[in-house]
């Protein structure tokens, strides 16, 4: 610290500091979905912030290279670049002289990189999850931020359905637990192709599709009606394709696909994920269709059933990942939750426990400097028999004690004076229902808080 | 993923890849250290990667300042560099106009900036740890990286010497918790302080005293005399600090020091400590000096004792942390774990415990393609009593079956053929005594789990 120009302390725009009592919450939502994780076998993994821009470039599209942050080159970063282009200020021609790293756009390619490089090291099929901040240089608004965190799990190198029907059921298991009401949505890729073909329009509308059906939520069917006129689809499959959209029974569908039998499998896969998930909360739906078109198979979607903010969970099945690397394809199948918005809607409808909290159970506060001594040894009594507890060595000021105890939800607080030091025996005060328990002993203290 | 040119996958250099039996061993280590840190108080927060600039740059010193990442602005990033200075080719003065936001290089800057910012949200004295990664530009070699993590935990606002005492308490427990044998030395700055002013040296000379000290232990006795004699440091004061840089007794120490009385604090506050921490393994040692100038008060450092690799932990009392960013002064006094080179130790050592693994208790692996379904509710039924199982749904051969529950670390395996999906009873076989327990039912094996 050789200058110390005075600054005022400002975030850079679109990041956050979390306070204790947020990461108590973000912990509480990230421990409860690496419990379900672990429990079907996923194996957490970590990949650097750091990537070279080589492997991030080209994978986002157009408008994410433009989103992804890029590191200056060390020291004399501009030693390398074409003088001409540099006195044109021509930055796109000298980004790639000045800058050989950038931040990690998302998870998923790192793990592509991951799996190729690492291949002779993993078991397959490998099953990770990954947790952590990811770095998007999108325009800051409410509820999207430039650092935010991906919460991912995938298995790759298993065609197996049944890994479906396991990421289906930690969408079930998860959710419950949160005490979040969802609704899981499943589609298939198949279908969608299927819908496509049985139209006989042209390809070039077949790619304009999707993303249209993907309105459906939003424009509604006349909204997608309109939209698919203007793309001179005539009526009658128009009428057919808002039919299907609105069908939710697989046997009827399964009828309609008959006209294209190899991709009947697409409604056998959904049936099989969907009588093996136990949960009323898993639906069929045509009109899902999910972006990425690196999708395959199977593919989800989770939004609230409380909260109108989008979806708050998604994945699919993908068979290309690690084609980007040179390798081998692996069959991969992947969920992610939108643990940003998970957050949003938990504390909307207030589902997190009242008691979440960092963990102190109990303060002990000193009447004055001389009690210090007696009160630290109680204290460090009761985290010898592994409570977390703790000394208050701050203002006297009661106010400021209640505020201790209250920022840091901790649920007792004794005061240790002269009178308590020579009979041992305390008050013990809840701080949330305010009942006093007189004349404890350390040893009662301890058998309660254990 | 528009484009698929294929690259070949590489890290970032200085960067690095966890692959899942290092994740649990990383995490065995985060976990221990919080669960220390949670029971004496302290509260994680976190705080983005992403810094402007303007609130890293001076902090560190001029080194510290070239070795920062620096990211480029978003979009046209030339655009508001002067055309001159771009065409000269000047990295140095083209740099404000073209990055204005870097990646923190520690997580004590931010610390200071998310007190300031966030005073009237937090309750004081506030006790935080923070367990995260940093970036430094450094050129990477063996065990050291440009991307790292740091563990702290800091008391901000309170004078009292108690929380010196805790913090040595942790560093007590959390090497006992991980198994590690360490020295952990103490020392005062008023100490150091007292030892130049004794001296009646120049004020120049006294500042490059403590940098020589501070190689005592590498230089040794001959050393340090050496250097002194070079500064013209005559030969009476080089034997008495080196008689009382060997003195570890502290009333010998303070005797010398009643020639400067008003130093007799720091040997005073070395002595409370010392009294009060329960432990063998904490020792004085007027040698240790902490490079870093900002402290003030106790410093720490922590060496194993059987392998050296230099300080394992270090800390110190410190003042004028906030003043940085403007605010009054608060005391702090922090305690930093050296978790990277904590891993190096441990793994030499091979001290992490052999059953650590990312949790799956046993595997369940159907004969054939039909035992799937079977196999599959089996699995359910142990995970839905809170089991962490799978069932195997990649290669037939034996040998991938017996990597994957090797490299898992999976304890147990049942195979699922129509003999067992008949009689429901199981043979359970240890993957690493190689007992088996034959005939066992569902509900065996879920008690035995459990």
């Amino acid at each position: 610290m050789t200058e110390t120009k005075k600054i005022k302390p400002a975030l850079s725009k679109g990041t956050r500091d979390f306070l204790p009592a947020e990461v108590a919450k973000r912990n509480y939502i990230f421990d409860t979905i690496k419990s379900v994780f672990r429990k079907y076998g996923f194996e957490e993994i970590e990949t650097p912030a750091i990537e070279r821009l080589e492997t991030l470039t080209g994978k986002y599209g157009e408008e994410g290279d433009k989103l992804l942050f890029k590191i200056l080159n060390s020291g004399d970063f501009l030693k390398d670049a074409p003088k001409e282009e540099l006195a044109a200020g021509n930055s796109q021609t000298t980004l790639k002289y000045i800058a050989e790293k950038g931040l990690r756009y998302d998870l998923t390619v790192p793990l592509a990189r991951y799996v190729v490089q690492h291949q002779d090291e993993l078991a397959f099929p490998f099953k990770r999850f990954h947790i952590g901040p990811v770095w998007r240089a999108d325009r800051p608004q409410k509820g999207r931020y430039q650092e935010f965190y991906q919460c991912d799990a995938d298995v790759i190198g298993s065609t197996s359905l049944l890994n479906e029907v396991e990421l289906t059921q930690i969408y079930v298991e998860v959710f419950q637990l949160l005490g979040l009401k969802v609704k899981i949505r499943l589609n298939h890729r198949n279908v969608l192709t299927a819908l496509i073909r049985s139209l006989d329009i042209s390809e070039g509308i077949g790619e304009s599709f999707l993303p249209i059906m993907d309105k459906y939520d939003k424009i509604g069917a006349e909204g997608v009606r309109k939209e698919l006129s203007n793309l001179n689809v005539p009526e009658a499959p128009i009428s057919m394709i808002l039919h299907i959209m609105q069908e939710k029974d697989l046997d009827a569908l399964s009828d309609f696909f008959s006209i294209a039998p190899e991709q009947k499998t697409g409604i056998a896969e959904i049936r099989f994920v969907l009588d093996k998930v136990n949960s009323k909360n898993v639906f069929f739906d045509t009109s899902l269709v999910r972006g990425l078109n690196y999708y395959t198979g199977v593919i989800w979607e989770v939004e609230s059933e409380d909260v109108k903010i989008g979806s708050i969970a998604s994945g699919g099945r993908y068979d290309n990942l690690t084609e980007m690397f040179g390798a081998q394809n692996m069959p991969g199948v992947g969920i992610s939750f939108g643990i940003e918005r998970i957050y949003d809607v938990m504390e909307e409808l207030k589902l997190f426990p009242e008691t979440i909290s960092q963990g102190v159970k109990v303060l002990f506060v000193p009447r004055d400097e001389k009690m210090e001594d007696f009160t630290f040894k109680q204290v460090q009594a009761l985290r010898d028999a592994g409570i977390p507890a703790e000394i208050f060595l701050g203002n006297v000021k009661k106010q400021k004690q209640f505020k201790y105890v209250e920022d840091k939800k901790i649920a007792y607080i004794v005061e240790i004076g002269e009178n308590e030091q020579q009979s041992g025996k305390y008050r013990l005060r809840n701080t949330i229902t305010r009942e006093m328990q007189n004349d404890v002993g350390l040893q009662d203290i301890i058998q309660l808080l254990k």
